[in-house]
């Protein structure tokens, strides 16, 4: 049998993978990395080294280039459902061709491999078309929510209250539907559109030499946040980013 | 200056820890410890296991008694924010009397941090206090959700969509309010009110050798989980588990 591991490496920080991720990239033969032929490259870096830190040689690292992805598509999860559908074939490449029977492959995953990433949901297509056969297991790993609530030295959760994890495009479409709500995936800075009495704390490049982190009322730091992100962005020419929206009541303002 | 880590050492796996976690227990002079006096032994050994394992001696650990939770009070938060102020105090007193300036004492949290736990919300009353000061940092760690879904290899999120994060109280008194819920804390198996169109991944013990994992709909596998964690509970004197709830259009089930 063909065995997989689908590795969160964590947020940014090399010091974020866990010791059942070291374990992980050492029981490794092969390394699956689709090239996404963009700017971050030091994220690319990063990953090499994990592999050089913590792989066990000798190991291959086999790459292919991401499909592109149409980003123009009005319908969002069409566009990307047709896109995942490209990469399972990739994957599906990767599998038939660069694996032995007896050996393990492993895909290495930024954050946790559960959080707004595509990683699992293409392996279960690809093992819905039936053309490969695997085992897979997943490494959990520290997710960008929980490395930016620890930056900020705050709780992801209030006593005995919900938390709303969506999307920039959800936040701008639907408004605060919550009163603790993180926002990923904001390309728009959709923060900018909630009401005066949120506190938001802003995280980018977390856990790297770069991280920027803002908190404050809404209403006092969205300019700030706005100049930092896009002049960051200029500069490293990506970003990524979160933050988390909480609703304080105005007696507990300072 | 004094100064605190507050560490997340992941959901039960002592393999959870991060390489930042590790070095962050080597850097402490002492642990503070709160005795729950509760049947949960094994999470107590682990505990001691993650010190002595990545532990840099010589190093202290200073235990304290839990203040008692008044758990029969029907006002939930409230009962939360006495139990709190007692245990503010009982940190403030490791703080003044254990720790000495230029010393780096630790708390280790299970799962992350951020995700209902109360250390940091205490440490901040403790600052609010005003009667001892130090620098603290918070070390994110693989909550329990993250776990759940990466051994249900299933992910917390699909495209484009959000995922609510709440409580089994919260479940049972409004329902399923969202197509996508985690749900924590939940004594009481809210999860078989919820409709038919659910599925569920189910969790205990998860990352120890008692982990129990059930998944499927809602409507098939509630009873099973219901027997299963009622059995479990009384074998071991305690338990935790948590759970997704993902409601799956008629055309998607297998």
């Amino acid at each position: 049998m063909k065995r997989l591991l689908i590795i969160g490496i964590g947020a940014g920080d090399p010091d974020h993978l866990t010791l059942q991720g070291a374990k992980a990239i050492a029981a490794a033969d092969v390394f699956f990395i689709v090239d996404k032929g963009e700017a971050k490259e030091e994220l690319v870096r990063l990953r090499q080294d994990l592999i050089e830190g913590h792989g066990r040689r000798p190991y291959r690292i086999v790459e292919a280039r991401d499909p592109e992805r149409d980003r123009t598509a009005p319908a969002y999860a069409a566009a990307v459902d047709d896109w995942r559908s490209r990469r399972a074939q990739v994957y599906e490449a990767f599998i038939r061709d660069e694996l032995e029977d007896g050996q393990t492959g492993a895909f290495l995953v930024w954050g946790d491999p559960g959080v707004y990433d595509s990683t699992l949901a293409i392996l279960e297509e690809v093992l819905e078309r039936g053309h490969v056969a695997f085992d897979h297991e997943v490494i959990p790993g520290i997710s960008s929510v929980s490395a930016l609530t620890a930056r900020h030295r705050t709780s992801l959760t209030r006593v005995a209250r919900p938390v709303h994890i969506t999307t920039g495009r959800r936040l701008a479409q639907e408004g605060a539907t919550a009163d603790d709500i993180v926002v990923m995936l904001d390309a728009h800075c959709a923060f900018a559109g909630v009401s005066d009495d949120f506190h938001i704390y802003w995280g980018a490049y977390l856990g790297t030499p770069d991280e920027l982190l803002v908190a404050g009322p809404v209403a006092e730091v969205a300019g700030r946040i706005r100049e930092l992100r896009a002049e960051a962005r200029a500069r490293k020419g990506w970003i990524m980013d979160t933050y988390l929206l909480r609703r304080v009541p105005p007696a507990d303002r300072r």
